[in-house]
């Protein structure tokens, strides 16, 4: 009852930040974490000190922000409810590729000469591997290509997927020298 | 003294948003407002309603988000102290420039062939005037020119002024006839 023996209060929930991969969440994963806690002994009054492990499962897809919560793991006294613990995704750096939702994105370089008269890119992929993109047409800077159900599953049904969005980023010569850049100026058309 | 009279308290001060034109933060200038306020009357119990206009001295160079305020010019009843007034600045768009701070923004918009080939760009400025500024080397997207100087009156000195940066983004041709492309194909140095 309320009246007569002390009223246990939770205390409030310790959140942990959980850095994954973008491999991670393509493929899932389980997590294992080790928490120290405080446990109170059968006595009611003395505590212990444990370790604990603790299995994050991580489902293909899952965005950033996504917390999973363990009920009741944090420290125990005689006066508390242990805390909830819960951990909240957030995604690390990759050096491809950047995280769109369930899209990701990949900057493709290429020359100025490619991007006017024809190229074909190698873009490599999530799953290691590398799709072959012929761009016949001028890649203008800027200029995006979707590649279909390259990109993450999407959380709730991961047998779909999200896109692979390639930038283009043009990069321009230092110098042309004056009678090439006189026949160039000759053939490019006004733009 | 506190006790015995009523002790007279101020209304929360009213700010207005105030738009203001880049060429009127240029030049500075005099916005003159119109304000409807209820002011007491000799007898102390009685209110009239009356105009006034309030006369906003902007002066050169003042950033966005400047505050200017006019004492107690607000709604005056039989129990309140009235309340201030006040405009604060904010930048209208332009349809040539943005504003970053004490330097103004131009996006200039060039062709490859121009940008490749060298070519020569007429630059506004916010007095009306045009800039000539050669270009002899290529121009990337993005690359960026300072013309130093010509940009607003820095508001505490306004005799010297910041910088009119130019931004250039380069248009890319849709299509280049086969023949063509296999000359640039031959001229273009890799990049």
């Amino acid at each position: 009852p309320l009246h007569g023996g002390r009223r246990k209060v939770q205390d409030p929930p310790v959140v942990h930040e959980l850095k994954v991969s973008l491999e991670e969440i393509f493929h899932g994963c389980t997590k294992r974490m080790r928490i120290t806690r405080r446990r109170l002994n059968p006595d009611g009054r003395t505590m212990r000190t444990e370790d604990k492990i603790l299995n994050i499962v991580i489902k293909r897809g899952w965005k950033e922000g996504t917390k999973i919560t363990f009920p009741k793991e944090g420290d125990e006294t005689p006066e508390n409810i242990p805390a909830d613990i819960a951990f909240v995704l957030k995604d690390k750096g990759h050096p491809l590729f950047k995280r769109d939702g369930s899209n990701i994105i990949y900057t493709a370089k290429i020359g100025l000469k490619e991007a006017l008269c024809g190229c074909t890119v190698n873009i490599p992929t999530i799953e290691n591997r590398a799709i072959t993109l012929p761009c016949n047409d001028i890649i203008k800077p800027g200029t995006i290509k979707r590649l279909r159900g390259e990109g993450l599953p999407f959380p709730k049904n991961p047998s779909q997927r999200g896109d692979l969005i390639v930038e283009f980023q043009v990069r321009f010569p230092d110098r042309i020298p004056p009678q090439s850049r006189e026949i160039i100026k000759q053939h490019l058309p006004q733009s």
